[in-house]
């Protein structure tokens, strides 16, 4: 039987009656002739219900006992499935991380996937059984302990079994219908994507489009699973929300497929640095010692063997950004006349694999924010995406001028 | 190092400050040596609310999966427990069923133990570890299923951890601050027991008085584990609660220890009855095929060949015995000229180890309820226990009068 993978979010299945929705959703799978497997969240709200009785009890929680409260939301979540599913005259059993085993590594609360031997549940499918329920979120160490991959977790695991299992496609339900070119909220023309290829999924994802797990999109990417974001809110259909692929199964693209955004922002530059050999690690070490996710980096030419070194990070971060580049300095390890700090700053990035074979898109983006006397303070460049920071006020103004200088709005 | 088993129910961590308040009596413990294994309940109301989410999903409910949602409540409260004790510095962890493991039988929801290995947890003592919180009610199957011992099974749980761990005493902590002499709801000058025999406890256990589920009294009287049952709400000292133990760990007893009743129960007669050989079988075994509890059995003397045949039961499993009984008539296995049914009944009994060595117990209880004008519809002994149906509006008057007469209200 060809396997299906389909993974149901926490508002997906917030209640008894979205449990039966989902189930009904899986039973309409079985018909058609898969073997499911179901990877479910916990019920919305229930794991934050636990990590509050966690962080109540113990403030410097022993990350091992964190993770084996945690998660019992998905357990629970797991074994109701499974009883709805019986309930529609479906074989169907729950299984929980340590039953299947998902092998992980013992690095609890933000384990990684070591195994999930496939063994045990073929069984249950050579037994007459249509649908594996699977505990998301979670797995179990070599120590035989209860391990959580990290929160948005049970993507990750639904990808894993996806690939570990040969499956056609791993379908995400969950709230939205789809990956849109941008967001809806602040973009009316945003338009919902039949297709998306990963690498581009990757660059929305960590750019803080809020659908899919930026590492069970590395991991569909690696293993080449098929991915399809769907809400579990509309009426199913072969065509319904995205599908995440691989850039050779999308036949044509435009130069862009999306325009993606961060609004909490700050841009900091040091002000004459000494330029040499060095300096950008005495630099940067510091600052990622700090905790401090460096985004963005810009050094302009040098002049007088002195240099201006540009950098963005998130705004919750300035204080510690500042604070480690005063220690450096008065440690010696870097020296600058200066630190100069914008907390009013956004990033706005156009993403799109066309951007490879299509000239000119740096261009048409800047012509396009020109045109709005849009200033532009940061450019960075991929691959696949360009990015700049600008003033916060104008964010909106920006992503609608660039989702229409593009074209999003009409089909490729 | 001497082991100490402690449990603690549903109501003694039904908050985070409960929690903090049971960490606290495992501390007074620890600090006096003993390495301690805690079982642990669910926080009170999450079970029911996991029953609940069951019977919503699948009215008819496969067990397996039904044990799999309703055991996660006591792993939240075992991992919540274990960082409490951390955050006092004291080493602990938590152990669900499958990770010690609690080896039970595939018998779902009301599964029995099979073997309690003590490898795991006497290593992690070995290593330093002062505390085991094991996560009550649960186990696992040896198709690696988890499994759970029915409502009350942490007492068990409990007992069966200090037979297995040879624990010097094992504690049940609860929101009573022990066993009574009678119900104090119904009887005010019922007094707290010191000590209690295992057989009194079981006694009293089946009729009614909530405070220790019967099994675990077995368990603990089969494997000689010395039981005791404490308010989690008190301070703590050496003489706290009620200890269940050996008979011959009572030095000196009365005749009477408690009196115990059962509220609800109804009386069924078969009026001439054929008295033949298996008629008892005939009449009793239609009766456990149908679910129906039978408790006290009185046959009367025959006459002309025929006997009246008077038996007790639960009033909600009246008209199933009604039903199974006209049934069994209709087939020709019985035959009865009537049936008469009395559902105003109750059962009051009194019972003690002493009643061995005390003659003329049953005449003082008659003579007791005769003062009071109490009329005795069916009367049943055994060599601890002397137990009489009365008419539902006399229980009160026959409790406090059965106190009085064998001067319960004073210590031996």
């Amino acid at each position: 039987m060809p396997i299906l993978v389909m993974k149901f979010g926490g508002t997906s299945v917030a209640n008894i009656d979205r449990i039966h929705r989902a189930a009904k959703r899986v039973a309409v799978e079985v018909a058609k002739g898969y073997d499911v497997i179901v990877i479910v969240s916990a019920m919305s709200g229930e794991t934050n219900k636990l990590v509050g009785f966690v962080n109540e009890t113990s403030p410097l929680y022993d990350a091992r006992e964190y993770d084996a409260v945690v998660a019992s939301g998905e357990n629970v979540t797991a074994g109701l499935m499974a009883l709805r599913l019986q309930e529609m005259d479906i074989p169907a059993r729950s299984w929980q991380g340590w039953q299947v085993p998902i092998n992980t590594t013992s690095a609890h609360s933000s384990a990684r996937f070591v195994s999930i031997p496939r063994d045990n549940i073929d069984q249950k499918f050579r037994e007459g059984f249509k649908v594996a329920v699977v505990a998301g979120f979670q797995g179990v160490s070599e120590e035989g302990r209860i391990t959580t991959l990290g929160r948005g977790g049970s993507d990750t695991t639904a990808v894993a079994f996806a690939a570990a299992f040969d499956a056609e496609r791993c379908d995400i339900y969950t709230d939205v219908d789809g990956v849109y070119t941008t967001d809806p909220r602040i973009c009316d023309k945003a338009r919902k994507l039949d297709k998306i290829a990963f690498e581009e999924m990757l660059e929305l994802a960590s750019l803080g489009a809020k659908v899919l797990q930026t590492r069970s999109v590395e991991l569909a990417m690696r293993y080449k699973v098929k991915l399809r974001v769907l809400s579990s809110f509309e009426e199913p259909s072969d065509e319904a929300g995205t599908l995440v692929c691989d850039e050779e199964d999308i036949v044509e693209s435009k130069a862009v497929s999306g325009v993606a955004y961060s609004r909490d922002e700050a841009k900091m530059t040091l002000i004459s640095v000494a330029d040499r050999p060095g300096i950008a690690a005495a630099i940067f070490g510091p600052l990622a010692d700090a905790g401090v996710n460096v985004d963005m980096i810009v050094q302009n030419i040098s002049e007088d063997g002195r240099t201006d070194m540009t950098f963005s990070c998130p705004i919750d971060q300035v204080l510690r950004a500042e604070k480690a580049m005063n220690e450096a300095k008065t440690k010696g390890d870097i020296n600058f006349s200066e630190l100069v700090k914008d907390d009013g700053v956004c990033k706005v990035s156009v993403v799109g694999i066309g951007m490879r074979s299509h000239a000119g898109v740096a261009a048409q983006m800047f012509k396009a924010l020109r045109d709005e006397n849009i200033n532009i303070k940061v450019i960075s460049t991929s691959e696949i995406k360009i990015s700049v920071l600008i003033d916060r006020k104008y964010m909106e103004l920006a992503v609608q001028a660039l989702h229409d200088t593009f074209g999003l709005d009409k089909a490729a």
